[in-house]
């Protein structure tokens, strides 16, 4: 080591200073205690440096070096030490904890740790603890066909994969929402605090009852850099910091150093207080009987240099403790040097000390460790399908809208399905395992009845006007849509259930947060270990074609072209066309396991077509010929619709041409489950070729009425033999503030139109075009303004006149 | 009234008490502003309920009710005292304001406002300062064919939206960047306030000069509750709230009452001491000529009750103050009760008091208005395009990569386009009107050339390795892409310059934020008074195929498919295959005005293709044969590729199929601007058909290697004649860590897989297929580990041997 020092060879020698009260760990605990942590040091190290030679038996030689050096070593030995301290308080106090680890990036530590304790060698056996184990485990880090460079659903012990950044601490607070005897230690990088997120995450302690669910222990990690900047965190103050973090509600224990001695005996203190004061909370509240004020919840922040314990300068410019030491601080070992200081950090651990010949780590730092369940690699909260039990649902046949005909009846769908969702609250209080979550709309979009049995949580002050709000309710509300994702995300992580509502347009703030859940959803299933856990089901309702109110800001169905988007195991699209439909989807996808399930159903009373058992024989299906509404035979048109507003006015459509064209034969087809439309190779739901082009023909004209964009049906059915007769009706990002029923004709979705194209588009009628446009532009003119002169919401067909 | 009291008739009469130290308004003053308090409120209500007899010359009857009642009070009153204040202290120092509205459902105040302040009138001529106007000005309120019930790009001084919340201090720190002389008065909502974007939105003060930059006076509107809800920020006491704004680095003034006159009286003074404290901080700053430490900027917490000065009492139930105020407080006028109380509400405003007999605003209230462009209605900072100046452009040819033949040198395409924004910032540099955006990327992406001209904004702490951090810096780097988004926003729609470069994955993380600015572009287009703007860019670069290091969760071209179903006036995607294309497309982006353009482009060193001037005819086409590469006549096989890695892996095989199958005739087809596959009913850019034919001819196959979703080719590419020949290779979703050339195999878009691809489609070749198949597979597995055990980036074509 010519031009840069490493950290001093035995750290224990500098714990000149402390700046801590307390020196709660023993000299010899101390000692052990550091080794540990020197261990995972190495391990992290040879993760990402060394191909073979794991154990320095050889002077080190390029061969033994990666061609291609990937990951992050700077977040590293702040984790790895966390990690042991966390191990520690888990032994001595029996906790039931997990680690939530917000810079992904540190995927080397958290695998180097999980090894040491056992558990990566229970998941992977081929990861042995010996010599051959670890050469095995340092090869396949970041290596084709090995494991990914973040922490990820492959790594033991994790639920957050952290590659996207900010959302560990509403998983943190997700994972322990009726858990009470959890406690999730969440490190957030001081990167990651900068995005919005994560900055609003922190208010998640109004949302969380010390007597009912568990704890999370924030440990904001100052490291100070990103990859190429300093964090905005670490250069306010302390002053600034310490408002900023009570201002959120916390008490913070700062915990900065870099003579690692120091912030041993330091961080061993503060863990002890914290937990302590966790546990007094916890205790008053839960004796009592009853909930007092907020508590002031206490957290950590750990200043350390980023890169600790790694080199100091490399090529004369200083690494350690700089945005340097963010990915690899060594590289290009074309140069000789480079050789040389990357073994002498690595030897600066002393791995002869902590491994033996046999490449097993020493028992007198391996007994450190929790055991069994207890350790972070192996609690079963971090693998929820381990621990998932299936909800007790109610037979949701009992909440069915009850009709003599199809359309004779109105009925709210979201509202009809409030008292089925009340009843799946109640039947599962006990369980304590499902929750629905919404950005302040659980009211606004109908599902109320779930107030009759539950409250919404909530632990900030109250006044005398406030309703529904209660501290042990379990419905989650918050004006913010990441937090609503991020709390259900982890909820179902940890093995419960639940529900996502939300305004259409604005569910695509998340859009960011599905694309990862899908993405772990989709790694999991290949991962023998990882258990199946409950679905994450969106609501979206307040859509596109009745935000008439609020206007185009509020109106947008494009979430449905971002989900299709992603691979067909993980995702599935239902239109329910009514309420009874809308039961038997929400019914199914409470009961699936493993997917994102996108259930878009609209709040306004609308006509319902099926009886229940109709909606649960169609749905089942997924699409169908609506025999009562269709003609027999050979059709001169399909009259095809997917959505609510789209099935009405396809059905107010089919009225129009039975009144006015009499002699032609009409088809209706309606699609529930989106996906049945794609090619059988493209998604599991996917009809065979006979089955669709049995619904749709192979050469009639087929007018498509769809809720969302009209090129999302081209691009599920461009592979169909009818493709080119398929002509769909859509959003065209046409919109404002005015009338329901203009929010159709606006978009060329409306009865009249869709009227239209079907005489259009067959060729024995087309003479009579030009008189009938000119009678429905008529009728549209009278209509659009009708509910702003009336009252009224839509132009009424009073008496749906059905015909075989 | 019998159900519910009202504020009193005089509200001044109520001023017994007040907290305030100061009362800055004389007797006189403080009637004079509360009367065009009242007037606001008034217009407000009128435009929410009536639909006719807007003076009320007439009792109100049912038939004066608008039959739909759309609107938002509750935040309006607060709004409206707001901006009466804010005029006061414009006229009084001579301000250049505009306001950002976060709670943008408070549509009716700003209309009521900028209409009294005649701003409103001079843009919408029909809505005079009359009776007959203020008749069309109720009526037109959240009426089809009216105005949106939002803050929208219709009212004159907006540049925000506000019906997705959580972007107005985003907004406004754009805003005020490079704009030294304006304030902006940035109300934002306390449930706004929860949103993560505006979590992290206050931490913009680190990225502020004030010696340079113009200020933002933030205004928590502490309203209290949001649809249904109390507030999180409303409901932590004052302490803790205190705590929290102080952490942001702000000095929280708090203005608090419901007693109007106090109210009047607390808010000038404090309104006088914040502009007096922001005068302060900028003159020491300017004066001093040296930036010292951040300031701590004031701000004003404003807490009154939501929908103050409206019922109080409806039927039997609290309202003002209650989150029962937030909509339409009083609805179902079949009640006659609920009539009469809205004619005492509006009544209690004293309306006559306020306009004279022909519904003009009384020149004792009107005169308080400040004139001309200092009315926040007719400030041109809020319609930016008047004051936008084009940008100086340095020549891009100058910077082009020089090559001898295609493919022979090898440039990363990110980095040259560096030295060309680094000539951009320095050619700009007085004007101050460009701005570069990024979360911690600029140098990771390779543009890292601008440091030369510029620095990193950075107000906050500095320590003495920080490398190109300034406080007069035009990049602003933070860990938030809503930041950078919301930012880039402000500044472009203030009238400047800027892009946004983002790792392609995380843009998703905007996807919501990209909506309300395209849908804000499709509205001012049709709105003759908003000058155009400069559009906003995005740089999308560390893309899906070489995230190959990060992993998964790094890998995601999907933003393409979120663009390209929005509205095809305001986007534009580009795919340029080498760095001279991207010159070409970045300088005709950086000209163009009121688009959203996408580019997207590698940052490792990669083949360049195309000279500067082939590329730049190349790009102003959109698509074109590269004859080059190409075998003259009638191909056989089209082989299309649009993307750099895309172009790569199709050069690739075209010398594939060269060396092994040399009696095919190949056309190669690069797409630059996806948007010229699209029908030109559907796109301006969509070529015709016989240009389209021209290029995929009508029956051959076309062998299709794109960057993103392959749907989206289908999508865009359905109706063309040859569509049911093209076969696309693309992302889908296959990916870890693992080699670049890993990527492209996982995914099937590997050079081999498309020159087999090219011979099972071209019939006569098909004997050859088990063949060929075998023997790629073989190099498909020798290249694939190719960079662990070598070091090299892919497998290297050394000679790219083209021939005609």
């Amino acid at each position: 080591m010519t031009n840069g020092a490493l950290h001093p060879a035995d750290p224990l020698a500098a714990a000149v200073s402390i700046t801590a009260t307390e020196r709660p760990l023993s000299d010899d605990m101390l000692r052990r205690m550091d080794g540990y942590w020197r261990a995972a040091n190495y391990l992290s190290v040879g993760q990402i440096y060394l191909r073979s030679n794991p154990m320095l038996d050889e002077p080190l030689a390029i061969k033994h070096v990666k061609a291609r050096l990937l990951g992050h070593w700077g977040t590293t030995p702040g984790l790895n030490m966390l990690y042991v301290h966390l191990n520690r308080v888990i032994v001595e106090r029996e906790l039931d904890m997990i680690a939530i680890i917000g810079p992904g990036h540190g995927g080397p530590g958290l695998v180097a740790n999980t090894y040491l304790e056992g558990s990566y060698t229970e998941r992977y056996p081929a990861i042995e603890r010996s010599r051959g184990g670890m050469d095995r485990l340092f090869r396949q880090f970041s290596w084709p066909g090995g494991i990914p460079s973040h922490v990820a659903p492959e790594t033991p012990g994790s639920i957050h994969e952290g590659g996207e950044l900010g959302y560990s601490l509403a998983h943190a607070f997700g994972a322990v929402f009726d858990n009470p005897d959890v406690i999730v230690a969440c490190v957030v990088g001081d990167g990651e605090a900068e995005t919005g997120a994560l900055a609003t995450s922190w208010h998640s302690n109004k949302f969380l009852n010390p007597a009912r669910d568990g704890a999370v222990l924030p440990i904001l990690h100052l490291n100070g850099f990103k990859i190429a900047n300093p964090t905005v965190l670490a250069r306010i103050g302390r002053d600034e910091l310490t408002d900023l973090l009570r201002g959120y509600g916390y008490e913070p224990h700062f915990v900065e150093g870099d003579v690692p001695a120091d912030v041993h005996q330091l961080l061993a203190a503060t863990l002890d207080t914290v937990l302590d004061r966790i546990a007094a909370i916890q205790s008053a509240a839960r004796t009592d009987g009853e909930v007092g004020a907020r508590p002031r919840w206490p957290m950590i922040v750990l200043r350390t240099p980023k890169g600790w314990t790694g080199p100091k300068v490399v090529d004369g410019k200083p690494v350690e403790g700089t945005w340097r030491a963010h990915q690899v601080p060594i590289a290009d070992f074309n140069d000789p040097e480079h050789l040389r200081q990357l073994e002498a950090w690595l030897r600066s651990y002393r791995p002869d000390e902590l491994f033996d010949e046999g490449g097993k780590f020493r028992e007198e730092f391996a007994a450190l460790a929790p055991t069994g369940h207890r350790r972070m690699g192996s609690n079963p909260h971090a693998n929820g399908g381990e621990l998932m039990k299936p909800l007790s649902l109610p037979d949701f046949r009992d909440y069915a809208v009850v009709q003599s005909e199809p359309g004779a009846v109105k009925a709210a769908a979201t509202a009809t399905l409030g008292g089925y969702l009340r009843d799946v609250m109640a039947l599962n209080a006990d369980a304590a395992n499902f929750r629905l979550f919404g950005p302040d709309e659980t009211a606004s979009n109908r599902l109320q009845a779930v107030y009759e049995v539950t409250g919404k949580a909530w632990m900030a002050e109250t006044e005398a006007n406030d309703t529904d709000l209660s501290c042990d309710g379990r419905v989650m509300e918050v004006l913010s849509e990441h937090l609503c994702q991020g709390w259900l995300e982890g909820y179902l992580l940890t093995g419960r259930h639940g529900l996502f509502s939300c305004y259409e347009a604005f569910v695509h703030i998340v859009d960011s947060m599905f694309n990862q859940h899908a993405k772990w959803l989709k790694v999991t299933r290949t991962i023998p270990w990882r258990k199946p856990i409950a679905s994450l089901n969106y609501l979206l309702t307040s859509h596109v074609w009745r935000q008439d109110h609020n206007g185009l800001s509020h109106q947008d169905p494009g979430f449905l072209d971002h989900v299709a988007s992603k691979k067909a195991d993980v995702v599935r699209i239902y239109l329910p066309p009514d309420a009874n439909c809308l039961l038997s989807v929400a019914d199914h996808c409470l009961r699936s396991r493993n997917y994102v399930n996108v259930i878009v159903a609209g709040k306004q009373p609308e006509a319902n077509w099926l009886s229940i058992d109709d909606a649960v024989r169609h749905c089942t299906a997924g699409a169908g010929v609506w025999e009562w509404a269709s003609d027999e035979g050979e059709p001169d048109v399909v009259m095809a619709c997917a959505g609510d507003v789209p099935t009405l006015e396809t059905m107010a459509a089919v009225m129009l041409l039975r009144d006015y064209v009499p002699d032609i034969r009409i088809r209706v087809v309606n699609v529930v489950d989106l996906m049945v439309l794609q090619p059988q190779s493209e998604h599991p739901h996917g009809l065979d070729e006979r089955a669709f082009d049995a619904l749709f023909t192979t050469d009639k004209p087929v007018i498509f009425a769809f809720h969302g964009y009209p090129a999302l049906i081209h691009k599920l059915t461009y592979r169909r033999t009818n493709h080119h007769n398929i002509h769909v009706r859509g959003y065209k990002d046409e919109g404002t503030t005015t009338t329901p029923f203009d929010m159709v004709v606006l978009n060329d979705l409306d009865r009249y139109r869709l009227a239209l194209d079907a005489i259009e588009r067959i060729p024995r009628l087309r003479d009579r075009l030009p008189d009938e446009t000119a009678r429905y532009w008529a009728l549209i003119e009278r209509h659009k303004l009708h509910v702003y002169e009336e009252g009224d919401d839509l132009p009424e067909i009073r008496d749906w006149q059905w015909r075989r």
